[in-house]
């Protein structure tokens, strides 16, 4: 096969992807069969090794292809029944709404908890992007425990010593970044209450209120939260579901708008998105975060969730070290190990001792305990292991999800299928309101999370979170087959009647 | 004896405690004499009961005499030598600083922290107002954590339900809460890190930037610092060692400041001051709020540990319940059963709804684990008879330090001995330095609390906070007696040299 033929201007990589894009959706290629090797590719193509890697990371990136650890790269698996893919985002819209409007995110999320406590238990929760317990290893985390209240029988009564993070976490930590290409002092490792004390630390230290923080659209609302609970302002920066952050977007922003203090970012399986930041991206916010002297808060909760052949490096590994750092690096266990333990950390950069006084005077040190159970968990080789078998199962858990989505929900429904991560982010057709939804879908004992919690903008109304941090049982279909006819009920109301494309 | 001579003016049981009080000066009564009963002065001055009893109190709060719970009264202890009692503070002097001018408590405490932190481990922590690990009952706190680990394997992979406190956790504190006279609704009570984050939160809801927050003169830093952190102001008011805040001042600071928003105050053992606000105080005081509008933050951290023959009843039990509620309660286990849980609470009253919201923007959910520790702690019997033994104690390790005070320090340093508590608050003679003592102790390996970091005025340099939360070994003995040659050497370059008094 030649491609002299083709037009000159589109590189090489990018026809080849075109092609088994199309082959793909032809059915040439059907979902998890493996995709050619990288060393066939160039053969097959007589195309450079550096050439057959971008075409499958193009094709990864549209979601066409996923990567699996080790293994190789295969065609997405959706239960053989085509769904349209996540749009990107349109840039040329004006950029999102003026941060001087009072953004009312808190009452609009309480609200819905408010509506959802009312409805006291529910039997389906597909609201919560947490992972089920059965997912964890409680077993190994109890070992541990128990192991350490014998071995230091005062744990539970010893106050931590104020100011400092305990020096065993701050070693573990240290080490465990080291092993996704992040160099910190342990000096420079704090411990925090999950990540969300880390994110407000960061937000306390970088800005004043009145401030603009950029972030994501759509993003999650506790991050819209605790911007709005300090006074701050949100600026909604356009993202692509499979990228991230629109760095031209951010870029004009840092241009135009003075009071803008910082970026939260979530590079890795961006929460509801599902996007994962490409290195070039990370290493290009970086250096725009430095230029435009905005303190860059990566929030990198879910970066063992992803499922990728290569260790994935977050921003921070980008960054300068120590006090010149521009990033803030925000993590928790609370997500992959143990959510009962909320034992998150950071590592501020340049802001390490601002941060490190606000955390002092408002919630004083973590528990010796969790801090001591983290750090061993991390150092044992179990530790791996159980991420690489939760992976394993979320990755076969979002795969039934969204084969029951594509097989419930009306037709137009769009969902990318995310290279990991414990949620699924749906385009409903346009007309549909995902917050008739969550109220339906209560009375119906299911919770879901409706677009409007992620956004101020307005845009994601006929949007949808769903997780999949739960096995995919007999109810969970069933719950997404009432949902399916929920929203059949809505459509058929739409005033120009629907049609499958 | 006859006291129909006395000038009517005087009430009786003013002169009656006249006439103890200068019966233990003279040394008719010596310390640990056992006082006569309420009875005994009622058949001995043929009183009621009343005013028997009001004789006793007011000894009590002038530091003659201390309550032992269900024995009765003694004269105070303070090994045979004679101490000058602390002064109540000047209601005359300028209702403090300007609240518009920056703290800088933050620095000051930091800076104090980073001496410490490079002074490396010290053999001797007299700095910390934390009882010993020895004073906790570690082993019954193990047990239930053990068992908790059996009969809820999950415990530390489930992620807390968001946004609600645990249901047990909040009935047990309720039930609590019952026992020393406050009615709060399960509902009403949310799980915090430690008292810092509730106070922390109190503020939150209470003030904007630029607002002012009363205090006590001094106070514990880190209110200063939760206070200077979110850009308020604080507003020390004059506090009397005994009976606490002068309602005086801060009902004129109430009228005079437009932008006074709450007032935080300790009603029981201020710290540092140890003083123990009367009940007739409490009521007023919250009467007082919710005539100007005023939040009252009530930090009652130490309540357990006042030494009284009468369950104490914080400020919230004379609130109104529910919305209607003037008083954000909060209160911890950190200090009284496991200082390694960080396990605190509050009740909000007509705040609870905001205060809900921004810890859910925060931080998230406590643990499980360490609300269910907590609320089946305090459901144990092991729990008063653990605060029982703490109390006794930490009365003999105050009065052992009271002593060491007395035999090593210089003659004019003034102390009134607390009815309770963690440490010693004292006046060293005018002219000493104890922020130059904090240095030179750190050089001694020692660390101690000095009264500049209570305080933005000014006022307590010479003053000097000693933790008595260790058991008085040998090695705490020589700590007191290097204290005092460092303090002999600072008065002997004092300008005009001070003889005994």
């Amino acid at each position: 096969m030649s491609h002299s033929s083709e037009p000159r201007e589109v590189p090489i990589y990018r026809q080849l992807a075109a092609l088994y894009e199309q082959a793909i959706a032809a059915g040439s290629l059907t979902p998890g069969m493996r995709m050619p090797s990288v060393r066939e590719l160039c053969q097959r193509h007589q195309v450079s090794l550096t050439t057959a890697l971008q075409v499958l990371r193009r094709l990864e990136s549209q979601g066409c292809v996923e990567a699996r650890e080790r293994v190789g790269y295969f065609v997405r698996e959706l239960g053989g029944v085509a769904l349209p893919g996540a749009r990107e985002p349109d840039l040329h819209e004006p950029l999102a709404q003026d941060p001087r409007v009072f953004a009312g995110i808190n009452e609009r999320i309480s609200g819905f908890l408010e509506k959802a406590r009312r409805a006291g238990p529910l039997p389906l929760d597909l609201g919560s992007a947490m992972p089920a317990p059965s997912l964890f290893d409680a077993a190994a985390l109890n070992r541990l425990a128990h192991g350490l209240l014998r071995e230091q029988p005062d744990i539970l009564v010893y106050g931590p010593s104020a100011p400092t993070t305990h020096p065993e976490f701050q070693q573990a930590m240290a080490r465990h970044a080291l092993t996704f290409g992040v160099c910190v002092a342990p000096a420079d490792i704090g411990a925090t209450h999950g990540n969300s004390e880390a994110v407000n630390l960061a937000l306390d230290a970088v800005a004043e209120p009145g401030d603009v923080i950029a972030v994501e659209s759509p993003t999650f609302f506790g991050i819209l939260q605790a911007i709005e609970v300090r006074g701050l302002r949100a600026l909604e920066i356009p993202s692509s579901p499979h990228t991230g952050m629109s760095l031209e977007a951010l870029e004009l922003a840092a241009r135009n708008e003075p009071r803008l203090k910082g970026v939260v970012v979530v590079p890795h399986l961006q929460m509801p998105l599902g996007s994962v930041m490409p290195d070039a991206h990370k290493e290009r916010l970086v250096a725009l975060c430095v230029e435009h002297g905005l303190a860059l808060i990566e929030d990198d909760i879910y970066r063992e969730f992803v499922e990728s052949p290569r260790v994935l490096r977050p921003a921070k590994a980008w960054d300068r070290p120590g006090d010149a750092g521009q990033v803030i690096y925000c993590a928790s266990l609370s997500k992959s190990f143990a959510p009962g333990l909320r034992q998150g950390w950071m590592s501020a950069g340049r802001w390490q001792a601002r941060v490190q006084m606000i955390k002092f005077a408002r919630t004083r040190n973590m528990q010796t305990w969790s801090q001591l159970l983290a750090a061993r968990s991390v150092d044992s080789p179990a530790y791996e292991r159980h991420m690489r078998r939760m992976r394993a199962q979320l990755r076969i858990q979002r795969e039934q999800a969204a084969r029951a989505v594509a097989r419930y929900f009306p037709a137009g429904t769009r969902l990318s299928l995310p290279p990991g991560g414990l949620s699924l982010w749906l385009e409903l057709p346009v007309g549909i309101s995902s917050t008739r939804l969550y109220d339906e879908a209560l009375e119906n004992g299911i919770r879901v999370a409706p677009g409007p919690m992620f956004s101020n903008t307005g845009r994601y109304e006929h949007f949808l979170r769903l997780s999949c941090g739960m096995p995919f049982t007999a109810e969970v279909e069933a719950g997404y087959r009432t949902l399916g006819g929920l929203l059949a009920a809505q459509m058929a109301e739409l005033p120009v009647p629907r049609k499958v494309a």
